[in-house]
């Protein structure tokens, strides 16, 4: 069994520019991972749930988000999330002992200002999980894919390192 | 060792357009790969070679290539191919037992006309391969990564598909 | 009086890419003009005929484009023609003495591949058609806009020049 | 003598993405404009000044931008600007009585996130200069040029509008 589920949940790989305010607001319909998957030449199974930047999301977003991977029947799971509070995410997971193979990913950069940071790191989970035995939550992020605590936000450089 | 070796030996891929000529050829020096380096923040170790249309590689080219995989010290390779004789070629390095882990990849847009899918059918590699433990050879195109002999080129439709 | 009419009969401004042949061919239904009109933010009164490379046109070709100049209402044209034969077009245009300001565009890459030079060739001919007095025939590529017979394609660099 | 001045004083034209703060912040060295120059063919004469988003121009930034006009040796100028206050220095450059051919634009969506809006909102004006014969200072966006009182932006809607 093979299948994958993406569980998406918002963050910078979602933003888009609204020429009326300006602004770069998060697109809940997830048309990134849409747009990923007509390129790409295949289809995904996408749920949408929450669609917030990291810094808003609450405990109880979390429950939805474990919620919801809980209910799923597959047992391979990528969530889109937010970059700054991407670790906490994953604590939260893990903590949950979902029995699972969660990858979370995101991007600096929205994929419709530059699409090949938040597409090469959607596209690497994939990859990555397709091979993966082990139930555990883990991030992939520039590359960097692993155990999601040794994949850790560089503040000021602006990319993921691994922190063995 | 989490190292890994990307060569490219062309293809579609590569191929970006020259206003003089009203044509499509490939570029050699390999900015395509630099450039998804560039944007997906990361860093990657190429070699290029041959540098051809996949119809036009011969079987010296192919050994060339098996040459260029040998004398690697990395064990994980992604061999950036051209799709026509993608099959070819991995048939060639599977004889050629090379005891590494190896996965074809290349695209059927060129990175230059839009960046999506060779960006990610190569991320998808690159994430397979960190968790792969056989030595085999692989191909990685439009989401379906496996054994080489199982994900093939469907001439109609225009996309790789896995025949089980 | 300001309304422009855009006639659009092919060339490399509408080319795009055919993944199955991986083949450049030319989109006859005018999809990088409606891009371009989508992006900034306007409409376009369009028609679409001919849509050949400028290599392929023929007299009957172009006599086909000055009947439905003559037809339309509008006294300003833009034509959008490939670039090989844009001057033999534009002479044909002249010689048919049409009493109307006729501005000819194209481009050497395809908006498809880079929509840069397409979309300043074709606009920067709509803001010259606005303030343009006299009726004739002229041509518009590379920011080089003048009566036709003193803009031509430079083979070797890949451009128009000005010759005065 | 055709020559044109391009005067670059910032706006959201030459917004750009900063994926360590998540904000979209001015490029004032002038990268969009250089990229246009590239794409089109051609080169510019371009002198960067100011460098602010049109909420915070001051009449200083305006008096500064009427001193590089006076100073330059060039009679016909575009100036890019910020959409938000357009008309203000467009009525400041208008009463400074410059006699010279001035045209203000810019774009609501920045360059780096889709290149259609201000390549030929840039161009446009390129071309519309080319023709133009009276001094005076005119508008253009969104294929609307005009003297500048007629050219006014619609802020529910997003785009520039003509008002007559």
């Amino acid at each position: 069994m093979r299948s994958i589920l993406i569980i998406n949940s918002g963050g910078t790989f979602n933003k888009v520019y609204n020429r009326v305010t300006g602004e770069l607001e998060i697109d809940k319909s997830g048309k990134a991972i849409e747009q990923i998957a007509k390129g790409w030449l295949t289809e995904f199974k996408v749920i949408n749930v929450v669609g917030k930047d990291s810094l808003d999301m609450t405990q109880s977003d979390r429950a939805k988000i474990a919620e919801t991977i809980k209910g799923a029947e597959e047992n391979r799971i990528i969530l889109v999330h937010g970059t700054d509070t991407m670790h906490l995410t994953a604590q939260y997971l893990s903590r949950a002992n979902l029995d699972k193979r969660i990858v979370l990913t995101g991007a600096m950069t929205p994929f419709s200002i530059n699409p090949i940071e938040a597409t090469a790191n959607l596209s690497s989970a994939y990859g990555y999980l397709l091979q993966l035995k082990e139930n555990n939550v883990y991030i992939s992020m520039n590359s960097r894919i692993d155990l999601y605590k040794r994949v850790t936000k560089n503040r000021e450089k602006g990319y993921f390192q691994v922190t063995l």
